[in-house]
């Protein structure tokens, strides 16, 4: 019987045909004649025996008979696929059907070998930035890896560096925020964040996942506010929404990547670029800029009225308990959206009609820009502000829920006595960010070179590892358990004022969230930041995704692409500013009583829940995400200061970047 | 001694590093350790024995002392070279001054290899279609022919497609004149016509060439001409210029070709794109629009009053003799102008200008679009809308000449009996047009790949070729010598109306110019239209230019480079409509006595004349370019047929075109 893993095989090196050796052991695939393409099949003999020498596994392939491709096979192989398009997310529903009908691996693998060649490469998911570096770097360190791979034997080869700041000058403020748009885990953050929470499938079950609509929501609020701290980190003002679409979009963009499906180089925006209809007949897609206007406008209709309409004409509250986590199924939108007639799909769509802008009728025959593609989309500076104006449909329903009671903040018998964060030698209540130097393997990517490791050299942002040591009394007299919420926001505004209470709300970044048990008396409890539950860490966000991988299409693997989803824990802290960015440090224990989820939690990957959730389990926590800064704080509270209840507590952390940069040790 | 055929295989695989294997014979440069890069010296031993078993021949380099290279390599390994850029010319000549003055061929050879690796590769002028595919065909294609070269042994290797058209949908317009702005050919004319007209060296003798100015005029205004005819056989009005210079270009491109030296694409121009004042400090360009219109209104005024300011304050006539030589080296502008402050440097800024109209600060750090490349421009739908205004304003010049008297065209004694076009047993008078597929080896532009010929099979333009029968009358009773001149243009404007003659003259395409000799009485003159002296065969246009190349540096490789100038034949006769465009032919015969230039021809390459004059000599020609078209004609004469004198004579042709396709037969 076919060995399942050899089946990971067929990701290697995408675009080569399936019969050129694939994986660090050389293995070969036994592929029948008739399974060659029509370019192939006539020199059979000479390319099947090209890579045989240096052989040392065969995998045979039964040659059975094909199931209907036609529908696959209708996005051709060169084209961009891309799942805001849903003329594409029909053909891959239908590539999934037909692997999950067959009978046997054996089957599984022939018609896998067969499709290969002859479906997009971007159908074969999952891929990742391994697969196509293509979307993850520059084409010129992309030629010099091709240099590197053709010229020196494996064993002397060196890693080729990704400059720095190679996509916009200091001429564009916007470029300040390379290291934020353009970091690779934060891109491979967001399409593995996609992956595992997709809005279409042919099975409403892989939709269905507990809080997916308010999970949308929350992540990119938290995407906003991540990025909003990091201007303040460049003396760059808030971002202002993209609200007037009928408006010139003022940020440029040129991605400086080419596709290797495609052959060609993703295309750029100019500056001050307008939104048009879109008529691209050959992807069926014929939405005017009136279609998203009508569709606003009714979700704000919604919001304003209290209840969305559903497609039998029944109201749906949009009430505190499930309110947010209807709209962020409507406004994404998925298949869960109560109407999807009437609320259409808005941020998809925001997405498409941005990343046509240079050709919306295919005129010119041209591909989306990178606002059309999950794992390129965050690159853009127009992403954010696209972005920026969802968030503001969704806090517009927020800030009609009733503002949260002290009652409801507080927890009775619990206080915090004090916060202190740590650095190694550092001063307290100092945090340090500077840059580092990292390797990751490409060569899976790399087609039609010899093989062996290629090693790309990237610049991120990194900080020195830190620990809270917080206080906490428990005069209850029992034991007691406590959900500790940390989070982070500047304290002052744009002009050097202090932040009013409802602005900073906005720009509070989660740091951790984790369960404490707190003994009556006073109790230390120290958490460390590489235990976050918003991050995964390095190793985890550029794993090699051969080794230690479990059999293809078991439970055991969807677990492992899971584990993929978190937040890169060398972005956990904002850049700062050289002289120190002024900020303020939160900490609430509530009462675990009231936030608990009574459930198993099973496998290896829950340790990133605050903004991927644990899967096929429940979000582990009952409060709204973002509790407690999700709604307006309760009447008379300006200043964050007058928020705090005894089981809260802030102090004035300082966020200083120096200017160095450090190589990574392995 | 060096041999200097070896210099050329410095030219193959442009980006490889110099100590791979090179040439169909596998030849090695042994190069000194010293010479070889920071990578690649410290691991000398390997890189250099990588291809050692399949060697042939070795090139010993001797290691000398290097002369400064620090203007040539001030330009980076991975920008984009322009001739177009002041910056980048001052960097080839110097490059060129160093070459020139090395004492020895072994010398040459030293500093050329080590220069080899370290200077941008756009320097290594000549290049050409097989050194860069990349300027001339689809980035799809070139990964195509990847593919081919690393999965198929070359004798199995199959020619890669470049589709018929692929930079835009039939939704565009513009688009139908795909066949003509990105045929190879016409392409490759217009970068061999600029290698061997340059506008600027550090030798002037370099530019003075005979005529330049005009040439410069005349070639263009023939492509303006030539377009138009072919804009008429796609049911497309006439060009309108580009003269408001700060309104948006309607036209857009996407030209979907990669730049191999940079590894970027080529930027696209969206629709609707202005131009915006220059201000690129790496590149020494501070230019505003207002610059352009000062020039232009200078123009102007020099050719209102008749006469241009010198640098000394002197007035220079712009007469019948020497005006459009004057205007052509002033517009262009070479180093011939006579006063570069006052007149600028029009038609290469609206170059540069164009092409850097997606980032003019360099904000983005783009490089420049096709229009700012000789071997791409012609790609552009807006080259020819700027051609057509800077031939506008060659005409005010011309417009004020005084017309042709019936005298100045007469011949006394000569006259044209009759004139019949034939094509191999197709009706007299019809010219045949059709699409034709062929085949050029691309293989030397392959880098890092393996070695072998790669062909790429382009659909172009081709037509049956056709033999003039002229019945000449010579009533004077000597023998005499005639220039025969012969050129076309449609008979009927865009509405179907008889062409006015002041019109129909501006749309006149040369197709031929002969010298004929005349015996007293009734003569017939057969002449075949592969004889034609604006062309160049098939072959040259695509000939291998490592076969029969002579020794760099010899008189006889200038010979050779310039052999490569000349229209494409397959482009001779325009494209005509499927139900026949309705042209007129026009044939003179004037008076050889008048139009003679006593010169010496050497070599082989004075045959393609009418665009490209004759290398070293005077154009062979004492009329003006275009004669005797090129002046309004005298007054009372309002359409063609009143024009003639009776050494003229015109017949209606009709061209048809098939759409039909077939291969090429090697």
């Amino acid at each position: 019987m076919a060995d399942k893993k050899n089946l990971l095989l067929l990701f290697d090196h995408p675009t080569e045909p399936v019969f050129m050796d694939k994986g660090k052991r050389v293995t070969v695939f036994d592929v029948p004649d008739s399974f060659l393409t029509d370019r192939y099949r006539p020199i059979s003999n000479e390319v099947q025996s090209r890579v045989g020498d240096k052989v040392e596994q065969r995998v045979p392939v039964r040659e059975i008979s094909i199931p209907d491709l036609r529908i696959p096979m209708s996005l051709g192989r060169d084209e961009q696929f891309s799942l805001f398009l849903p003329k594409h997310r029909r053909i891959a529903g239908r590539l999934i059907d037909i692997f999950m009908n067959m009978r046997s691996v054996d089957d599984l693998q022939s018609v896998a070998v067969y499709a290969r060649d002859r479906v997009n490469p971007g159908l074969d998911l999952p891929s990742f930035s391994q697969t196509f570096p293509d979307r993850f770097i520059d084409s010129q360190v992309i030629r010099k890896m091709r240099e590197e791979s053709f010229v020196v034997q494996p064993g002397s080869r060196m890693p080729i560096t990704i400059p720095r700041d190679y996509t916009a000058s200091d001429l564009d403020p916007e470029h300040r925020l390379w290291y934020f748009r353009e970091d690779l885990g934060i891109n491979l953050h967001h399409w593995h964040w996609h992956l595992v929470y997709p809005f279409e499938a042919s099975a409403r079950s892989i939709v269905t996942k507990d809080c997916r609509g308010e999970l949308f929501y929350y992540i990119h609020q938290q995407v906003i506010a991540r990025f909003n701290v990091e201007r303040f980190s460049n003396n760059l003002a808030r971002l202002l929404p993209f609200n007037n679409l009928s408006h010139p979009i003022s940020e440029g963009y040129f991605p400086k990547m080419d596709s290797l499906v495609a052959s060609r180089a993703w295309p750029p925006r100019f500056e001050s670029t307008r939104l048009s209809d879109l008529n691209r007949e050959a992807d069926q897609l014929n939405v005017e800029i009136g279609d998203l206007e009508r569709w606003r406008d009714r979700i704000y209709e919604a919001i304003h009225q209290g209840f969305v309409m559903d497609e039998r004409g029944n109201r749906v509250p949009l009430d505190e308990a499930t309110g947010i986590d209807t709209l962020g199924n409507m406004i994404e939108s998925s298949i869960l959206s109560p109407n999807r007639v009437l609320y259409g799909d808005l941020h998809n769509n925001g997405h498409t009609f941005i990343s046509y802008a240079h050709d919306p009728t295919s005129k010119h025959l041209e591909s989306f820009g990178v606002m059309g593609d999950v794992s390129t989309a965050m690159r853009d500076p127009v992403f954010y502000k696209w972005h920026s104006y969802i968030d503001r449909i969704f806090q517009e329903h927020k800030s009609r829920l009733p503002a949260y009671t002290e009652n409801q903040l507080n927890y009775s018998g619990v206080s915090i006595a004090g916060i202190q964060v740590d650095t190694n030698g550092g001063r307290p209540n100092n945090l340090t960010t500077f840059w580092q130097k990292s390797d990751v393997d490409m060569s899976r990517g790399f087609d039609f070179l010899p093989r062996g490791n290629v090693f790309a050299r990237f610049t991120h942002l990194q900080h020195l590892p830190f620990t809270y040591t917080i206080s906490v009394n428990n005069d209850s007299g029992a034991q007691r358990f406590g959900y500790v919420r940390i989070f982070m926001a500047p304290k002052n505004d744009e002009r050097g004022q202090p932040m009013l209470m409802r602005d900073q709300r906005s720009m509070m970044i989660e740091l951790d969230k984790f369960v404490t048990s707190l003994n009556p008396g006073p109790n230390t409890i120290r958490r460390r930041s590489t235990e976050s539950s918003v991050t995964i860490p390095f190793e985890r966000t550029f794993r090699n995704l051969d080794a230690n991988r479990p059999a293809a299409g078991t439970a055991e693997e969807l677990e492992f692409n899971f584990c993929g989803c978190g937040w890169p824990n060398h972005m956990l802290v904002p850049k700062g500013l050289p002289e120190g960015l002024q900020c303020v440090l939160f900490i609430m224990v509530s009462n675990y009583e009231n936030d608990r989820i009574d459930q198993q939690l099973v496998g290896r990957c829950s340790d990133a829940a605050s903004y991927c959730g644990v899967r096929d389990r429940l979000y582990p926590d009952r409060q709204s995400m973002g509790f407690p800064f999700d709604r307006l704080p309760r009447s008379g509270v300006d200043r964050l200061v007058n928020f705090l209840t005894p089981n809260m507590s802030i102090v004035d952390v300082t966020i200083r970047h120096e200017n160095r940069t450090v190589q990574r040790q392995n």
